[in-house]
């Protein structure tokens, strides 16, 4: 199968860009193709990478906001969560793919539960994913043990699909909900099986106090010290760091996982140290967290929220401008998850998002970059190309009312379950 | 004319909307219409109501981002803006109404220059508009008294066009390039002819220094002082305040435009101290500041940033919570420009708009109101209805490629000229 995009903005040009099987293999074909789309008016850029999210939880999109992050956690999420069931899972996640797709993502990385359903759902959109189970041992290395083995089941169940844009992974939850025994554990386990790490890590102060009380140290200072920082680990949130953390995180090549707009709904207390972490050569993605946190899962939005938050943060308008912002979302979150991806180029995987330029927030166009950083949102998508297959066209998602539908039912019958 | 917005979600209930002429008349009417709407599947809310913006900026969008304030508006904005021709204006504010009917924006405060172009741009569009040319004097009040007559005659121009949703208004730029004499000037006539004057007061902190030193007072204090404070003026940004002037511009009953995504943008250095304003009893609306600081006028996204960066800056997820954010854009603008608009109950102007929900971003739909400041985004919006005419149905706007081809031109005409 071959698809030929002609006459499409990239970087400033046109060109026609060419896809075999599931590659991009030239940016200036000229022949003809099992599959045209007509560029003109488009502009073509990589498909968004998600590097943090917990897709099943657009179920609890709206269903509680506006709290203290503790009472939130504790009266309503977690109580939610403890009613869920697979096919929640599924629909859930549905719903987030769909929602994904249409906002140009085609990549997540996902850590929550049930997460079959999840690899199923996933299939079944065409869209790319890394799939760990939220682990969580509550602090008892025992219960971890025992606990340990559905992580491996879901990484042999994923393996045995055999396809290639689903990824398992595993996933530790965060240093307070794992012991130290469970977190080894698990490292070993990622190196000897090649595995991708997700990670909670430093969200909150009070995470990173109860740790110093707990160890005497700061969470990177004893994540180092029981060998659990290496290239596979992608961590979420990394905010409250010191410079000798980030100098850790560096010198192990941790990837960091920025997710600007939970934190600032969540008030976590500050932004992410973007500037120490780009001068110690960090590489940081961007991910939008699940929807209770966000509330959605449009990468747009997220990166221009990452500008901005810097921006406002640091007092410097000048950080983080609007081709890094991109670049985080794309060429960054395809490194952080070892996804040949991220830049449309020949021999890089066929993951291409076409940009409908006659939406009037992208005119008159000045600047492209400068448009999609700040201008553009998840509507002005027209066109999503996931592993060379095309997965929407004119925004049109084949059995997207079903999804929604179903997706509806199965968010009332877990609220109804509450 | 009459119009029947049938079965529409209305704060919670279905109800049968009726609009008779201008105004809404009815929330369960049963009688038949010139034109009946189908609002299933869609929610009413009232229109946005936008308080602080430039709308031919929009010709600017993309020209200059992630720039230090001062050399952005010395080296790119200035400059630029001294080739200004009245037909760049036009389209600019063409181009602008588009995009704000699009995203659900049914009134804006302008203060620019040629603001007769403006109003027959706004007037074509169908939109209701507060225009007032951007006067400076540059500290010297002879000057200030010639150039004010530009001013008034825009006054009279408006009055002329003996439209009710064109309102003229003066619009001293701000302390900094304005004098003290003018500034009395201006509002004395304010007064009289019972004018709305736009102003933009304490973005920076570097202009608070700058009043304290060359009048030995803060701003607001220095205004107060001078009789400039009054429920007239509509004060931008308003950023840098003590609890004394929060204290003066609530005694004054003085409105402020809150700009979130500017603010974050330009990095002014911290948020609105918006929760004292609330407890000082202050009317605060919301602002997307003109393109070349946003870059889009869509008020879904200001709420959401307005949220947001109370939450982050404050530390406290519970400041600012939804159905409070989507007040702000829309009763308390109304209210802020003197529009008896801003809800929809009967004998409101009709300035309706109809959210489509099937977008995923809205699903599964625990809470409207939260989805609409968390989950929305100017894609949503499906139907405007403005002073009892649509303006848009199903997204669809007459002449739209004409007003993108156009604005584009202007654009490149500007900047080819700079």
């Amino acid at each position: 199968m071959s698809i030929l995009i002609e006459d499409v903005l990239l970087d400033g040009d046109r060109k026609n860009i060419r896809v075999e099987g599931n590659r991009i293999t030239s940016l200036d074909s000229d022949e003809g193709a099992d599959t045209v789309i007509h560029g003109n008016g488009k502009a073509a850029i990589p498909g968004f990478v998600n590097t943090h999210t917990h897709a099943a939880m657009s179920l609890f999109r709206g269903y509680a906001d506006d709290m203290p992050l503790q009472d939130w956690l504790s009266n309503k999420i977690w109580p939610l969560e403890r009613h869920l069931k697979p096919e929640h899972i599924y629909w859930g996640t549905k719903l987030a793919c769909l929602e994904m797709i249409k906002s140009g993502t085609t990549c997540f990385n996902d850590m929550y539960f049930f997460m079959e359903e999840t690899a199923k759902a996933a299939e079944e959109m065409g869209i790319r994913a890394v799939l760990s189970e939220g682990f969580t041992d509550l602090l008892d290395p025992d219960a971890g043990k025992e606990r340990f083995q559905s992580s491996i089941s879901l990484v042999q169940s994923i393996r045995s699909m055999r396809n290639d844009m689903i990824v398992p992974a595993l996933g530790p939850h965060a240093m307070y909900t794992v012991s130290p025994e469970s977190l080894q554990m698990i490292s070993e386990y990622a190196e000897k099986e090649d595995l991708l790490v997700h990670f909670h890590l430093s969200e909150t102060e009070d995470e990173v106090n109860a740790c110093i009380e707990e160890h005497g140290k700061r969470p990177v200072e004893f994540l180092e010290e029981i060998g659990f920082l290496n290239p596979r680990l992608v961590a979420a949130h990394s905010i409250w760091l010191n410079k000798e953390e980030i100098g850790l995180l560096s010198k192990h090549d941790v990837k960091v996982s920025h997710n600007p707009v939970s934190n600032m709904k969540l008030a976590v207390g500050k932004a992410i140290p973007y500037r120490e972490m780009k001068e110690a050569g960090l590489l940081v993605s961007l991910g939008t967290d699940g929807c209770a946190s966000n509330n959605t899962l449009d990468m747009f939005e997220t990166v221009k929220f990452a500008a901005l938050y810097q921006k406002a943060f640091t007092g410097d308008p000048t950080i983080l401008p609007a081709q890094e912002a991109v670049a985080l979302a794309t060429e960054n979150g395809a490194r952080a998850l070892g996804i040949d991806a991220g830049r449309i180029s020949p021999g890089k995987l066929a993951d291409i998002v076409l940009v409908d330029l006659r939406a009037p927030q992208l005119h008159p166009g000045h600047n492209l970059v400068s448009d999609l950083a700040y201008a553009a949102n998840g509507s002005c998508v027209d066109t999503v190309i996931c592993d060379g297959k095309i997965l929407m066209q004119n925004r049109k998602i084949e059995g997207e009312d079903e999804i929604l539908e179903r997706a509806n039912e199965a968010a009332l019958d877990l609220v109804g379950n509450e």
